[in-house]
């Protein structure tokens, strides 16, 4: 008989986002009645999404359970991790937990947005324990493309899981400590429970570069271009990298303007709250750069997604108010293209290039390093952790797969590494782990004001439209005698040029005209959607057979 | 007083696509009275181009100067090159000129277009020189990713003109001879008067690996998993490609099946032709394949660059009548993404990571070379034939500029350079060269069987409608007595989930009652567009408040 072990309770972990997808971020955790968050992040629509501004976690099973919710946690501040928060903190409202410049962003964000009621926002840092329920969530710090980011230990009676949020190791960061590997040693000593393990670069071999070797790249392109004027685009959140041009920048003798919302707002909150220091006179604001020779200056930008409207966009297509750009001028993309961005960054890059401006991007020169660890990095993570079960997080499924295989190399046993999916549930108690059941997840679509009004039939039509445009058939019918009084009028968007193809028009006209008087004369003849159903489909066949094309027909009938 | 140089005529080069652009490769070449065509490829939509099939040069220029157009000269049978010939050969059919499977892809291709008018196809070899007037065309052997390929050198009494086509130098070809760098080399001994050289690869360093290279790759992946089924995927028209994937397997006793339609029928014209050798008993019929252990199979697919439908993606989402992917097999990406396709292919590398399948792409292994010269190979060209003019050709703004500064590297003077654009035309003679005017370029839009009939406001109209769908008002108004007889009625597509929104329906539908009633009692109730406008710009601002989108708005009044 085996031996019978103690009830220490059930653990149980929900990822709602962020397995098999770049993007909103969202892990429940579970020890018996306590649930806490981690993370509330947004991602952004595929290309098939049409029209839509952005997604968010379906949270179906948050809201079923908000009495059992102690606290959202949050690991840093980017859109993909707490995105979603100001459209989540609608119908559940638990205290926000994060450190200084976490919650700097997210107020910012909440105020745009007008909520319902006050969140209830706690500070803490790293090396803080919060007491939630029967959980500790302890904050560790880690290295990170956006300065404060924290991983999470989270420590419960059946032992301590490790949610490592996003992270790479920066031996010599820009500002504040390198990531904490001797506390997540510490953890190690006595062996994790389980490490939730961010996937993104599982793919890339060996370490990621520090930002610092960014810092000597662009420090070179300083030194070698004294006579032009240098504009650099990066995320408006990389905050050390702002901080590393700035330095740059002054110690060339250059004052640095810059420009975009984004980046105006998040350079603000960091230097108000002490992540950035700036040297006095460096910084000078955008509409006074005339008063400076362009080899005096540096402007740092949004724009390097290359996204329609950024600040570098309008530069490239001379539409920006402030910069003209030209041969004087060097423009370092200090970033990477995000999958699905190639083209637009492309575009700009192509753009420049036509007006003789000098482009630097990332694969001549290091002048990005990205913030997510590498294979080796991860493989330390898991050595020094020494997890007893792993479970891939943050990544499409390529990424969790090589994720995977870094935990089978590291000597975690097949069967204790967990490749779970949203709203799967995984277990874990004294007898070992496994999945069991599901809950509501998925994906929100956030169009406009509307949170989820958009779904599949919408996004359908959408595209349909987008295709081959559309057709308007719109007649009217006497009701009591069957008979045609106005129309048929054909309306088309989308379709052809109309005043080209008046003549294909005409017998648009005229063949709904016959198909109209000769349903009007049938037995059906007061059917009207038999009537529609004739007129569409006689019509679609008519338009493919002469055009190749299918735009939607739409056919009104208005009875009189 | 200058010295007066023999008058020798003149020569026009006229790029009509190609340039600042990735294909529909098409350049005119003129000397005198005489005019040539070098390609006539096809481009690929941009994403902003919503429903168009594909995108061919504007030819007006073509067309109003037939009668001196002597012939057109096509370097390979790749779609950027061949690709328009279908829809330029119905408004001019000059003979044209091409390699054996050159004119063997193009014969198939047109045999698909029903065409008013049979094309005089000549086919020649390379080393073959064809009169067209005063020019002499030298066919001369280049290598590329298809067989067949060659470079133009265009003999005029003003001096030889190079035209690359797209190549690159391999050194160990897989059937066929080298790249013909002597016959280049004797040209350059006199001097080449102008080098019109691709630009594809010009910001790559070094030179493009050998096609050799990649069957190295290939044979160690087979030697690797002699239990697996491997599945390939590559370009169809890269019959060398396919032809060591049947060599390889063979050696490794498996059966090779080929699916994709593309491949069936380019692997099938290259067979006939002799340019692909196949061992007997190898290939199977797709239907066929149960008959074989997994181990015992190679799949040749299409599908390289993620495209929905292609046989891959069908095997991918398990929608493939004969093949089911699993944990036994290994797919290999046997080629690149191109810029713009990097998403769809990782939909697909995905998918099959998710059903625990083994992939293998460019970034780990090197199972893909690209087709196009690198900067070494580039610069090895000029110092061989030792241009006077060089015009970069074949590729984006970043790419063009790339090879002008290898131009410059090698001494060509800035002077000599000419970045020139489509429609552009660049003239030469005994005093030098120089732009001299424009003539109509642009691109022409194929959409179904319309060609030309969908531009800008259509693809507005499309973008719009994509957007946020649209919302028809039908409404019967009674002329003479400018009364409301039916209506108003709302058809909404692609807007908001009509079921789950009949309140904003109603309010919508209310709305414009009002305002149609209000209208119709004033000044100018007669007056339908003062109505319509009245009620668009209600609506629409209506609308913008409540939901934050701009659906179209389109008002169809009827009369009675």
């Amino acid at each position: 008989m085996p031996k019978v072990k103690k009830d220490k309770g059930k653990i149980r972990i929900i990822p709602l986002g962020g397995l098999h997808e770049i993007g909103k971020n969202l892990t429940v955790i579970e020890y018996e009645n306590d649930m806490i968050v981690v993370d509330c992040g947004l991602s952004f629509p595929d290309e098939d999404m049409l029209g839509i501004d952005l997604v968010i976690p379906d949270i179906t099973y948050l809201e079923q359970n908000q009495d059992r919710l102690r606290g959202i946690f949050l690991t840093h501040g980017h859109e993909d991790h707490i995105g979603a928060l100001p459209y989540v903190l609608r119908t559940v409202n638990p205290p926000v937990y994060g450190t200084k410049l976490t919650l700097g962003i997210l107020k910012h964000k909440l105020e745009e947005h007008s909520l319902p009621w006050q969140t209830d926002l706690r500070t803490v840092s790293a090396g803080t324990t919060v007491r939630a329920g029967g959980l500790n969530v302890e904050f560790i710090r880690v290295n990170h493309s956006i300065a404060d980011a924290c991983c999470l230990a989270i420590h419960t009676p059946l032992g301590t899981l490790l949610h490592t949020g996003d992270f790479k190791l920066d031996i010599t960061p820009i500002e504040g400590e390198m990531m904490n590997i001797t506390r997540l040693g510490e953890l190690g000593k006595k062996g994790l429970l389980a490490l939730l393990c961010e996937s993104t670069n599982a793919e890339r071999p060996g370490f990621a570069p520090s930002e610092k070797k960014v810092g000597n790249s662009l420090e070179y392109i300083f030194t070698k271009n004294p006579d032009k004027r240098i504009v650099i685009s990066t995320f408006s959140s990389n905050v050390h990298r702002v901080q590393q041009i700035v330095d740059i920048s002054a110690r060339h003798g250059r004052k640095v303007a810059i420009t975009g919302r984004s980046m105006l707002n998040i350079v603000g909150a960091a230097v108000e709250l002490g992540y950035m220091k700036v040297p006095k006179d460096v910084l000078v604001d955008i509409s006074e750069i005339r008063r400076f020779k362009p080899e005096q200056l540096t402007l740092v930008t949004t724009g390097s997604q290359g996204e329609p409207m950024s600040a570098l966009y309008r530069m490239a297509y001379s539409d920006h108010q402030q910069v003209t750009l030209g041969r004087n001028d060097l423009v370092v993309l200090s970033s990477h293209a995000i999958p699905g961005n190639e083209k637009l960054v492309g575009r700009v890059i192509n753009e420049l290039a036509r007006n003789g401006v000098e482009v630097v991007h990332d694969a001549a020169l290091e002048v990005h390093a990205s913030g997510h660890a590498c294979a080796e990095e991860l493989k330390l993570l898991m050595a020094l952790t020494k997890p007893k079960y792993f479970m891939p997080i943050h990544g499409e499924s390529r990424h969790m797969n090589a994720n995977r295989e870094l935990a089978l190399e590291m000597g975690i046993s097949d069967r204790h590494i967990f490749l779970s999916e949203i709203g799967k549930v995984l277990e874990i108690d004294v007898n070992g782990a496994r999945f069991s059941g599901v809950v509501p997840a998925g994906q929100v679509l956030v169009d406009g004001y509307g949170v989820g009004d958009v779904g599949n039939i919408v996004l359908r039509d959408r595209k349909h439209l987008s295709q081959d445009g559309l057709i308007v058939v719109v007649a009217t019918v006497a009701e009591d005698r069957g008979l045609l009084l106005s129309g048929p009028d054909i309306v088309s968007r989308g379709f052809v040029y109309v005043r080209e193809n008046e003549p294909l028009m005409e017998e648009v006209r005229a063949l709904v005209q016959r198909t109209m008087e000769k349903c009007l004369r049938g037995r059906q003849a007061r059917d009207q959607m038999h009537l529609k159903n004739t007129v569409r489909d006689d019509l679609s066949k008519f338009l493919y057979a002469k055009t190749g094309r299918k735009p939607m027909v739409l056919p009104v009938i208005m009875t009189v």
